[in-house]
């Protein structure tokens, strides 16, 4: 992709993401690009413009569900990326199509992403779930919002994050971040996830063991 | 301690600690007290009592210090605490004694704790900012204050995280987090933190890895 055009993109996807969270910040943009962009590397037939453009934009929709929880931050981003990449002059067929790479990003039911393209993003967007930069970025959300480490039961000892706790990091990670390693489209990200693997749950382990004071 | 004794502290430390942030809550707390009477496990002239009233009381101060930053919380929580105790009936001794031990439990040059029960305490605090938990407690805060995991410069490339950069992660975690792990008075305390240097030092390694793309 020509500088220029890159800018235009970047430009677009800062004026749409200017309330952000620290989970979900330009930075998490980029991180996605940069491992999707690596992702590609074992995946000649890729289009990097594509896969570019959609990287950048994939998340321009979080700010219309911040402001109601109804909207899908996919489906909104999804229209508003085909609305701007028209504008900008793109053929409608490779705007669709990353449109639809935007679409299906987010893991739902019955939406699954179909063009290699549309499955890197997705790998390099969960992959941005995984490891330290996972376990950190939760962290950094869980602090925003108040929640705390692990909750305590009646006796005061920490309980293990159980789904029918209240939000805490213990059960964020065994709800959530200890179930993402499996879910790739790419073996690429599959084995990088794998690698991201093996400090999130010595950081989880260690956390329980500490907080017990077992060690 | 009696159990009734314990009641009564704990439940001033309760009244004293309602606007609580994630890293000095009252779990962070429970898990100082709990590490004390685990070190003290290796000093038997240690005086449990004494360390336990200290423990729970460590921070009472903290509110008066978010109400006026140029309150010291060890200050205030050192007066508060022996004020509570003579009421509570202590002897002067004895109350005076928890009050210098939590006098001294911040770090302050001219100021280091003197009795075995004030190392042991200022070992349990600086313990709950090692390992994992350290590493959760600090970004769950800057997660509340809206700090980033790193900075970027002007080629939109992560900042390492040096003393002139903004506040973020790395740059906590280089300046403050990295350097807590020679100071400890006790060999029980010196011997957790060093095990739990391993998964703090690999977590911020696997940190600047991921988000360097260079796994």
């Amino acid at each position: 992709m020509k500088e220029q055009e890159y800018r235009k993109i970047e430009s677009h996807m800062k004026d749409c993401m200017k309330e952000e969270d620290a989970a979900h910040d330009r930075e998490h943009v980029y991180r996605v690009l940069r491992a999707a962009l690596k992702i590609a590397e074992s995946e000649p037939e890729a289009d990097r413009d594509i896969l570019t453009a959609a990287c950048l934009l994939h998340d321009i929709g979080r700010e219309r569900q911040y402001a109601d929880p109804q909207v899908c931050h996919a489906e909104a981003g999804a229209e508003m990326a085909l609305l701007f990449l028209r504008e900008q002059g793109w053929e409608e067929s490779r705007a669709a199509h990353v449109s639809a790479c935007i679409l299906t990003h987010r893991f739902r039911k019955g939406r699954e992403p179909g063009s290699i393209e549309a499955k890197i993003l997705f790998d390099a967007d969960k992959l941005d779930a995984c490891g330290a930069v996972g376990i950190a970025r939760t962290l950094l959300y869980q602090g925003k919002m108040g929640e705390p480490l692990y909750r305590t039961g009646e006796d005061g000892r920490p309980l293990p994050g159980d789904p029918d706790e209240p939000e805490s990091f213990l059960r964020e990670y065994r709800k959530k971040l200890s179930k993402l390693y499996g879910r790739f489209y790419t073996p690429a990200a599959a084995e990088m996830a794998k690698e991201r693997q093996v400090i999130a749950e010595a950081f989880y382990q260690a956390v329980l063991r500490e907080i017990h004071m077992a060690d």
